[in-house]
């Protein structure tokens, strides 16, 4: 099986990860590339560590450069991707990478966006309840935020099992890739490294609804999500440290259990022996979600921590499992568990 | 007026901040400086930042090597201090910036450090209330730790002015000089460059008691802290994002106010204008504190985020702070509120 | 084919990259993996971010449990490789990633490491003239060292085409990786970051002989080399500036010339466009090497510069490509020119 | 004494660290501050480790603002600081950062920068000899480059003593605010951070007819200079390894002999113990120059190692030595040799 893959957006970070991880897939064969700003250059001078597609040249992202592929992924800004995804047709399988789609309520868009909403597509996080079966055989994918994926592989078992109060509070840190590759002050590296920095807080952040969807979904009732993200001195990786008021009666034996369940199975997320602890480094670069739960016997809470790398599961990675999904193929083709560490 | 000092455990991230501050106090001339593994050693050897006491030879951590002086520095593992700080003399300053004679409860000293209590000496956070008169003339000095002078900072006044409730939820990122030079696997470059990871969690780590009486005090009940240090790839710096369930009633402007009335005098805690948030990098090498505070309307919380240098404000600045209060000198002598950025 | 493959040194940083490679190596059944202090714990503990190898537990370095496989790698402190290696039979490949069998001259060997010389085995850095030839068929493999890989290939194209005085002049700096995982003071994070430091300063670096060797033989004389090594605040990578006075006659478009005829059709170096330097981001994980060259018009020197993964292709994508020959494989099985970027 | 000092370019790099180092400076007022596409904006939301300035407001670059000061510092673009300069008045000490007045032959300027000579001004590296003459008194002042600074003090002793051949061959690492705060891709955070990249390769970097020049006068005969730059994972600091051949009869010992005899009477540049390598970290934030100096007994060369803090000494701090001195206030005045590490 062959797949012909087309990538719009192919010299920001998310495209970069997204080829990748597409050249070491078996089944696709890379088609058009596309930018915006830098359509007509070699993808070389831009993405340098792709070797194997460095005499590439990236065309404009229109319907026709994107025509004729069996895949097409939109790593576009958000907003974009509808106009794109409308020309594409039905048969094609349309993987979003931006936010678009991502949002069941048109209000909670809105609200965060300020634009109308476009509609919502089948959702890209296979692990919650109920994910795979809408991908499967979809043409179209929304593939999660990167902080929601990092955040609700954390804390979703907690609410599925009953064991949280619905309040959550999160604090995440993301290497700078998060913030993609626009040219802003406070992401020279000169700002950058040696600094800690907090941003979009007190609610502000975008991915906020989109936890409160996922988190929700489990629990069966609203959960309301504080969420702090902060940048760190590295250019890779999410560290999310999610915590929320244990139930009456829940003890550190009933956390574990509800986790050791909900990914006892799962080819990706993986619990890590009690007393080891999850550490960005471990999964640079592959599509592992490192997860360890404990309770705070004295605050009462339980505290849910989940490492990812934002580019790889957090984004492209993410895409291609939810690809091979949609696809039919083994959900694991082409992705690693393995880190590039240290 | 010339203040003859000594600093015991001057090879040690906490004793080579201390002399560079001492170096450039007016009144401070720098005597004996001890070693534990490196008595004997050129401090060129080991601190090759200090050149101005690059010829200096570490002499062996002893009360005859640091009797003579008018300030003994105490920058020793913890549990040690109380031996030597009794063979010093009544007259004699002694400034511990060990944890040893910070907690007031000795059950929560002997449940997390598992040794008989030493004491409590003043605590040498002037910016809580009532410290300042505490350290005034006194010849012991207890310097808190790192974690609880940047959480306890961003998150009293809130507490102090009844606007939070009594469960606090503290995330905080540390730069790797907070563990101090004790040759360990995950302390290495390699390890710990492009990474973050979390440690202590669940309630384990020693500064959470302090946090919980500095806390309580000014709120006048017991306030439980779910707190959790995670490590930081840069080497200094702390960002602590504290939360706390808002009151009813409070709002956005009643959060600000209680801060600013906090904050009006407070040589080195600035409260940042609004929108503007602290980052480490800010305050790298100098006393100051940046703080924000916003309350999360829809998770109805107040998010207070401070950033200090661990090594400075957090260590031995606060050291040299409170050093100034007990022997008479202007709070602020020898120390700046600018940082070494970017 | 299925080639069952030992590894001695497993929790070290040249192991555990080895492990990486070997994990993504279509014929290769990973076998025992041994360790010196660290035998008898779980891999999980040491090596976080190889997960499908998380439940191997170390087995102390013995010729008994290393017997039995059909290749060995040795990742032993230099010295040790050769007691190993005796007492593993003449028709087990042995790759050693050691210094002990890379040098010719046993007066080089004792004046750099002060032991009697074990032997020379065939070296590996296929990419020199006559390498592969040895290579092919051999039971024995010296790994090249990071250094003398990177420098080698940034120079020899010059040498071989007599466009270089033999007086090479060479400045490297690494990533901490380099020096292992050792527990030295100055490895710890907190010095290194925000930190560029030399080390063996003034001809005494002991990958300085190899180089001599490998630009010498492609010479046809002796070539000197001045060689400074530098630590960068970073985990991988090894940026090589490597320098020669350009003999007379020489032109931009010879230099050019020459390293074209040399990489035209190597499978993992790349000779980047004229203009664009390397870059060790771009090479980070991978086994790929980016070269670039230019003539210094008024110094008249040949200024060549090399990337690499000091891990990959410096250590152990190194010591895979030499087995894939060894073993009448292609050369580039299980191995990648795709960076992990940024 | 009060000098009443203006800053134009208030809002860089440089702009910035020369405000830090005014602000501990016992002798300067604090005037005016400049910015181009900054003006009108607080200068606590540009520089926000600035505290004491954070309600300052940058005024446009003019002649008119910059009136009625003592000094006036220009940090402004190369090319730019003729115009403002011919505005001030003779009697104005003014202070320029910038490259325009460092070259003597106007054809290196225009090979370089390819613009018309401005002319050429005192040259602010004290140490190299007669430049102290020069500056006392003087208007007009020059601040060297930064790699320059390094390079000339790593090497100038051993031209002066006549120790090395005429043909030097620098590699320098430098952090990433030497390349100030423009917006360009390659300064990133994300590409930067794990990262070592050359540019400026083969002679084209504008700091080397500047080296030359400085080399040169001491050498008494024209010394050639390869120089390669390298961008290095760290916000500040230069490492610069110099070398040159030894001519014939040069022993370790003379080469010592000379870097003691240069540096005996210097304030801020140390020759390390024998044995010791400079190290960036150890002047973070100072105006000290760590120099250690090898012979390779091999190679025949003499190996010279500076590092500097680049914003320093290497711009800020030289330009207030040069200040002080040109003042006739005591050289080290409002300077430090203390670093801030870790």
């Amino acid at each position: 099986m062959t797949v012909r893959a087309a990538v719009a957006g192919a010299s920001g970070y998310a495209g970069g990860e997204l080829l990748r991880l597409l050249l070491a897939h078996p089944h696709i064969e890379i088609g058009t590339l596309t930018g915006h700003s830098n359509a007509g250059q070699r993808l070389g001078a831009l993405q340098p560590h792709l070797l194997p597609l460095a005499d590439r040249v990236l065309a404009p992202t229109t319907a026709e450069e994107l025509a004729g592929h069996d895949v097409v992924f939109l790593a576009l800004p958000h907003g974009q991707s509808a106009a794109v995804a409308e020309q594409l047709g039905p048969d094609v399988l349309v993987v979003d990478m931006g936010a678009d789609f991502r949002l069941k309520e048109p209000a909670d868009w809105e609200a965060y966006y300020g634009s109308p909403h476009a509609g919502t597509w089948p959702y890209g996080l296979p692990e919650l309840p109920g994910a795979r079966a809408a991908l499967a055989g979809s043409k179209r994918v929304a593939v999660p935020g990167c902080y929601p994926t990092a955040v609700s592989l954390a804390l979703f078992p907690a609410y599925a099992d009953g064991l949280a109060e619905p309040e959550a509070v999160i604090v995440a840190a993301s290497g700078t890739s998060g913030a993609g590759k626009a040219l802003k002050p406070h992401l020279l590296g000169s700002e950058v490294m040696g600094n800690m920095s907090p941003y979009g807080v007190g609610g502000g952040h975008r991915h906020t609804p989109e936890m409160i969807q996922n988190l929700s979904g489990p629990a069966g009732e609203r959960v309301t999500v504080s969420f702090t993200p902060t940048l760190a001195p590295m250019p890779r990786g999410i560290l999310a440290t999610c915590t929320a008021a244990a139930r009456p009666g829940v003890t550190a034996e009933s956390v574990r259990a509800a986790y050791e369940k909900a990914y006892a199975d799962e080819p990706f997320v993986h619990l890590l022996p009690e007393g080891q602890w999850p550490a960005t480094a471990s999964v640079h670069g592959s599509n592992a979600v490192h997860v360890q739960v404990a309770l705070d016997a004295n605050a009462r809470r339980i505290i849910a921590i989940s490492a990812i790398d934002n580019l790889t599961k957090g984004t492209a990675g993410g895409a291609v499992q939810s690809m091979n999904i949609a696809l039919g193929l083994p959900e694991d083709t082409g992705l690693s568990t393995i880190g590039v560490a240290p």
